[in-house]
């Protein structure tokens, strides 16, 4: 599996992603989920999850058209007028991917499942993000809901519902993230450290900070090791059910 | 869908499940899925997820063996000698209904799974709980992990998994599980209110508390509604990440 989570805030983006790839429960590896991308005025995130090698040929071909000498068919990364249709790029790619290897593997009971989120910003535009599915379709992120997670999402997705707004800041927005990864990494297997931290300034059209998060990163061990204590605590702030308990209340 | 929570805990057993089930997102109803059986010296409860024809079939046969002038070819509910043989009795009833019914199921591609966590004290026992399989095999839950869930189980299980422990209070306990349950009814539409919780005391040997909870109840909204607060100050007492924000920390 994999969990990713990208964030559109206010105050930019935040992308998170772990690094376990694993083809049944004893065949575990590490491989990047997230890539970026830069050129003057433009920066581009892309977090993959799913069929690796249906990820890795998106990939594969995405960076192909950036070498030297390479003679794109249409716009690449670092040409596209617009992250909308960076999106339609990178699901124009899946789609091949999937229309050559998908009949193969499903005849071989291999899930060709896939998925990618484009984040960025591009002169001209304010940041967007987008959810690109297995059939090339995508979706872009709207302030009603600002984030977008994929691969292994349900453990971690209270927090960040619960907690995420657009007005929520970048710091805050990385801290929730790596609550979210850590409550999933603890729940599934197949997710795990290290993880790549990406920050995307809103205006800065550049990476503003990133990280590779290795298990024994301080920060990262004391805010898995503090939230027990602050879950417990927040647990202990709301409100009391003792009269619940108490025998007058029963109801059979 | 459903969501049915267990904790085994020193002081005894708290039981809560939802009462929502659907057939597609177009065919939801309500259905109990809480079951209490009381005699002296023993308490017995039961909650069942998965295929409703399957578990209802499975509690009507329980409660049939019970009605007077019944003839059980074993023993009953409130006849077994230990919560083992209860166990048993409730899996061998769970796998009698998939045999009948299973085949033709899966020929209409519907899934026949169900699981059921029952629990509860018998004098001369501790406190016990199993979580029985649709075949009908069980485990029994034990200090290390002092929790079963069924049904939607991943929104709702790394607060269980971050703060039960077996030295748990009760009214701690009681918490929790409401969190958990508000986390995955925010989650998925298949998990909806009322909810029945269930108290069993330890040595105590019937049901101590117990309570429906409607949408309006005081004290669960006010759990509900404080919960996103909590998280957030939860949120900002871990250490920060600042630090990893300013420039000279980027490392791509």
């Amino acid at each position: 599996m994999t969990y990713c989570i990208g964030l559109k805030l206010d105050a930019g983006l935040v992308l998170l992603s772990d690094t376990r790839t694993n083809a049944g429960i004893d065949s575990v590896s590490r491989f990047r989920k997230t890539f970026r991308y830069e050129a003057p005025g433009r920066v581009v995130v892309l977090m993959t999850a799913g069929n690796l090698s249906i990820t890795q040929g998106v990939i594969s071909q995405i960076d192909a058209d950036l070498q030297p000498g390479a003679e794109p068919e249409g716009p690449t990364v670092l040409t596209a007028p617009s992250l909308f249709s960076i999106a339609e790029l990178a699901g124009g790619r899946m789609r091949n991917r999937l229309d050559r290897y998908g009949p193969g593997m499903e005849k071989d009971g291999v899930s060709s499942a896939a998925s990618m989120i484009v984040g960025g910003q591009i002169e001209g535009e304010a940041p967007r993000m987008f959810l690109v599915y297995s059939a090339g379709n995508f979706i872009e992120c709207e302030p009603d809901t600002p984030y977008f997670q994929i691969g292994e999402t349900k453990y971690g997705k209270p927090i960040i519902e619960r907690t995420i707004s657009s007005a929520t800041s970048l710091a805050e927005g990385v801290r929730t993230c790596l609550v979210s990864m850590d409550l999933t990494v603890r729940s599934n297997l197949s997710v795990g450290l290290p993880l790549d931290l990406t920050v995307v300034e809103a205006g800065a059209m550049r990476v503003t900070a990133s990280r590779r998060i290795e298990e024994r990163d301080e920060t990262y061990v004391a805010i898995s090791a503090g939230w027990a204590d602050a879950l417990r605590n927040a647990l202990a702030g709301l409100p009391d059910v003792e009269g619940w308990l108490r025998d007058d209340n029963l109801v059979l």
